[in-house]
């Protein structure tokens, strides 16, 4: 007996989690909570609240692709039987995917270029907020892009199963499956409109600037000229 | 009988193509040549080569994600006995990956999210690269950035289930599945590596003109000072 969707499905070894769902949305809280408070308090002054913000999201992003989902690669051929804090965090939100203890293909392959890539890049991204770097829209956009068609696959291979992997009540469905995937589609957009803004701006004044060289070059020229001295 | 692996398949309603691969390859590069001899012709004139060539990709591209996979998406259900040139071409490619057969959930959402999103957005980076707008590198970070990881995920998938879907022989693997697809990781690379170089160099620039800006401003204020007329 288990409480995952399909019924049907064999879930050898599986042993019950010995604590809440409660207390396991409390401890990922905390950490959550934790990461932007010292973000907050170790920011470089002078950055903005916005700029502040984004480094939290791609910080906290990056390190559960790293250590949450790096968890998850390592050890989901036994995540059933394990009760470790990450394992029953898994098997809680498993209750709304069973595929992440079934070996589903496309779950594995996802999440092995999450953790290889994407969580990288997301740390890459914090860092080159954090310091203003010329790079940050373009890791924004990397990034952001990234989030936005992996979790758009990720839903959309589940509505071709018709969610038959995910529990029908509307706390497994809407809260776990739809609530905790769905900043990762709403966010990035966000994200992209804005680098997209500045990136365009950017390029509108290295052209500015290249036409003002070119034409103090022309009035450098005719300073030269005897007749115009 | 039917050519695809695993060999175990059922595929019921299997007709046999009456074209031949080369014939079909045929058709398909003489398309391909055609998109591309045209831009060669209709570009506008001051268009340097390298950006002709990123036009060609981006319309390529789009091109097929919207009329070729496309048509995966409208008569997938079908492809089996159909015989007009795209499903002939769709059983060809599908020697080297059944999965195009067999309603395989990855593959019909990763073709989903492909033409409804990155088909137009093919075209609008090929439009956009064309009129050397400012949002050219934003499109083309996007694109590149959909285009890796689609890949990826579709080459990472087959990889986790031991290429079971796709025909053994060199020719098929090599070729039409590593072949066919390799093109979308290699080009994107070279991509987004060439936008970030510009995009940082904008960002760069963009920096210098505000401060030329702010320090003309300081020059223009001193000569206010009547002790500095």
């Amino acid at each position: 007996m288990h409480p995952y969707s399909p019924s049907h499905l064999l879930l050898p070894n599986y042993v019950r989690n010995n604590v809440s769902a409660l207390g396991l949305c409390s401890v990922m809280g905390s950490l959550i909570i934790t990461v932007v408070g010292s973000t907050w308090m170790f920011a470089r002054t002078g950055l903005s609240t916005t700029d502040k913000a984004i480094v939290c999201w791609f910080l906290i992003s990056g390190l559960l692709h790293l250590l949450f989902e790096g968890y998850f690669l390592v050890y989901h051929a036994t995540l059933l039987s394990r009760i470790d804090l990450p394992a029953q965090l898994w098997k809680e939100y498993a209750i709304s995917d069973s595929r992440y203890l079934s070996e589903d293909t496309f779950v594995l392959a996802i999440e092995r270029i999450t953790v290889f890539l994407w969580g990288p890049l997301c740390l890459l991204a914090a860092a080159a907020t954090a310091k203003s770097s010329y790079n940050r829209h373009a890791l924004q956009m990397l990034g952001s892009t990234a989030h936005i068609y992996g979790c758009l696959l990720y839903i959309v291979t589940s509505w071709e199963e018709g969610h038959r992997h995910s529990r029908p009540e509307p706390y497994y469905f809407w809260l776990y499956f739809v609530g905790f995937n769905a900043p990762w589609i709403v966010i990035p957009s966000i994200l992209i409109y804005r680098s997209f803004a500045q990136i365009a701006g950017a390029m509108k004044s290295a052209q500015e600037l290249e036409e003002n060289k070119a034409s103090a070059l022309v009035i450098a020229d005719i300073s030269l000229v005897p007749e115009c001295r």
